[in-house]
């Protein structure tokens, strides 16, 4: 039932796999794609690289992840496509090239344009190797792209989707999306020795059925981003406030004097710092536009010293 | 608050990690117990040997599991102190003793006596290694015995525990319940990096906390233990049936003819086989007296011939 | 040039990689046949089971070892067979099937009839799985079957074989030889992962190069045979000596009273003990004639009581 | 006895473990040190890091490399005392440090003075990581810095060392020397499963023992690092040549037009390429003044467009 929902959703058939986080899904994905010998491309400020723990190195059998730079927190086409020209194909020495992950939208709220995924996928492809997206913020992109599931995934080429359902509101109901599916049969294996396979695989079903009905899902990415707009025009407008990156999800990273975070820090208001003088905000399903304007008063107010 | 109430619950600190199945509560627990070249005494039929597709021997990367045979589906104290005796201790091309899991109740639904599990732990501690209790039917066997879970664990000398509860009523909401505090922090390491590190923990906890609030989880597994005994008793005294093993708590094995099992799968009653002429049947918490006693009409028939 | 050479010998195109020991060559030959989550059905005594430190399962990254108990101490074609057909195929909670392995000359120094090996390779190649042969004692299970190392191998459906020379007189040198170039690639891979690939290769080629030609192996492992079986038949004459097993390579395993053991083993002779009863000795390719007869001599006085 | 020869040879009680290959004592020394969670801190161009085929992770179980860039090749003090201030320590979601690996002499020939080695030492220690030396080029840098054994090692804060014989005359005989006696135990038993434990262990012995007696081994590298300092002066003195790094070793690598580089592959002259137009010499133990003198006169004729 999950399985037809989904493949009515994206418009072709797929398999659906709960599980129970996101570094799961991610890990178990790569799992599938690459070999314990394989190299995976990303970005350097990946999820999976920077913050699941080794969880990919773990469930690959030790694969090497191969982080790379790009603007605005998205890996470039032209970077891929040197990594790849490079890459020391068939020497025995060196980790063989299996799959390429990116994250829609970024950990750090930027987009890929459908044909920058397009021209991604097309790279990969040309070397054989799989490309897995990271949705953990899947519906607010899509949201802002304002396109269809197919044409942000399989259409431009993703094999393996992470499908992000718990920053948008589900309770711990993520899933694993599979399009190529010749990954499925190993995945299904690998999900059961990994304690993701559920005999009450109904309940996480139930949950991402509601999530996908009427669009709700949509509908709560779209609060979500709307809310990180205004809040990072707000914020972009006070002296001092540098963005991190445009701002295009739900997501708004801002450079700030140290003096400021710690006086916004006093405040009460919650926030992630990012290293010395950076510091994230996240727009989530149920923020408000009050609340932005709060978190820009509040902000305001620490720069002004008070 | 999660550490807290249980804390309480079994009169000791524990510290408690919500995961997502069974598979993941036993693989990581042993995990945490076993060294890579690590070996796991478990029974036979124990669950972790027979079908959790090799988890353990993954997340430990490696420890072998060591099965043994013994009466009524336990680990008999004689036969563990014998295989310790001769492991080959040191020697460097033997995987060396780490850990013992002990199922309770087992997976064939019967039960280790308080002693019991005291001789098995002695026996552990006293050449070093951890005992785990695979707790899938951890109430059961607790309304069975009707001691405090205290006693059923670290008293007998259980170093932590696969807390089940998805069996018994919740939604998919089991847990590791630490003991031995030594474990806890390589636990939480290798939980986060197999994608066991919820964001939205606070769900999980909220099912536990209600699972044990007044005792409900003894009550629900009380209630599907007196099902299970009513029918192994109403089928022990059908002609051609004998029990697999004593029913203890909420599990009932019996042979039968395989004539008798066609028959009894056509009449469309749900029930496991374990191999040519072996069956199994179930008691839920939400299980009745009526459920048993028709199960019990039902087989009658099959062996009747009709 | 050890690929041609070793193409030769065995009459096919094989592709040779020299590995440092043989649990290499068993654990990465495994490694390259077996998934994750894939199991190995071997003799319960097979040395990647008891004495390898659980290299199997580390290198395959956790597959099961499915141990069998077999007369003689090889698998039986039937119990394969039946083994096989109980296994849950595509039970996602269950290890699959992948390799079977055999050792030949086997852990006791019985040998697998050609027609067997034939019978096991069919029917692990009826169910898709690869057929390993751990040849720690290749040479004198060759030497007593007086057959071409082809017939004992790829012409009976072995797949990939552990091509033991360093127990025949190597300086540790012993490799594998991949008859299924399927397999090929994965395992250059994992050889060079697991540090078994030598910038210095031509020194192990060179041994390995001289070890067979002019059937020089087969000299040596035929002498060790023949010390064998005089040294079989002459502690079977004597009184309170079984033999354990047929003596047909180069090894020798007797059941003695243990009081006899001991004194044996003030007499300054070296041999193994196994378990309370059993010694094993091992005739080498430099052992004599006279060597025999004077351990005959040595357990003739231990038993007499001297 | 290598035991013994060994601490003799770095004056306090060492244990010697004779391997396969380089790759084997690193990722093997490395995995006693680092737990699956754990992160290693390296130079970018770490042989750990860019030429083994992801060994080290797959011997740790997947722990992470972090790979750092630094002058010279080697890890600046300043720059690992910055990058473990900033680690995450005890965040679940982030690998752990517990290890520093260098490489001495580097994998550019490059050479840390023993001051360098004795801070990072310290900074590893101060946070309680282990300190690996990655010794391939052991000889080279001991005969260059002049001091003994100990000096350069645990005096210095090496726990452990991959103490390379193979590129320096031996035949396929490397070796784990471990100063931290904690490491032993559980490196034991990695070896044996990762089939590094031979048992003809005698014949590597017996190479070590000679390797180092009467400071053979020294004088062989001073050999080579005399017949790599004529080289790297004379080729520096070129027109369009730039030395890539200082020559302290015995390796040399040079900046050359791509244009030269394909003429002096055309005349015959081998040496290894490093991306467009670096090319790397390697000085042999058994390499002359004459081979030097004749590559500069090579490659000058290759610039010269002869």
């Amino acid at each position: 039932m999950l399985n037809a929902r989904f493949s009515e959703l994206f418009e072709t058939a797929v398999t659906v796999f709960p599980v129970s986080t996101g570094t799961a899904a991610n890990a178990l994905s790569l799992a599938s794609c690459a070999r314990p010998y394989g190299a995976i491309y990303c970005h350097e400020e990946a999820h999976i690289h920077t913050a699941e723990g080794g969880a990919t190195e773990a469930f690959t059998g030790g694969a090497k992840l191969v982080a790379m730079s790009g603007r605005n927190f998205r890996i470039e086409p032209s970077s891929l496509r040197q990594a790849l020209g490079q890459a020391a194909w068939g020497v025995r020495n060196r980790s063989q090239p299996d799959a390429v992950s990116i994250t829609q939208a970024s950990e750090y709220g930027t987009i890929y344009p459908l044909a920058e995924i397009a021209e991604i996928g097309a790279i990969a492809h040309d070397r054989n190797l799989s490309l897995h997206m990271d949705g953990a913020r899947f519906a607010n992109a899509l949201a802002r792209l304002d396109c269809s599931p197919a044409d942000m995934t399989w259409r431009a080429g993703v094999d393996i989707l992470s499908f992000g359902a718990t920053k948008n509101g589900a309770m711990s109901a993520d899933a694993i999306v599979v399009f190529d599916q010749d990954l499925v049969e190993s995945l299904s294996y690998r999900l059961r020795r990994a304690g993701q396979t559920s005999s009450k695989m109904r309940f996480a079903s139930a949950q991402l059925l509601a999530y996908v009905e009427d669009r709700l899902y949509l509908r709560l990415a779209a609060k979500a981003n709307a809310v990180a707009a205004r809040l990072g025009a707000g914020l972009a407008a006070l002296p001092d406030v540098q963005l991190i990156a445009p701002v295009e999800a739900n997501l708004v990273f801002i450079n700030l004097p140290a003096l400021a975070i710690n006086r916004l820090a006093a405040s009460g208001l919650q926030f992630a710092r990012r290293g010395q003088d950076v510091i994230r905000f996240v727009a989530r399903f149920d923020s408000t536009e009050q609340d932005a304007d709060e978190v820009i008063a509040l902000v305001h107010r620490a720069i002004a010293g008070g």
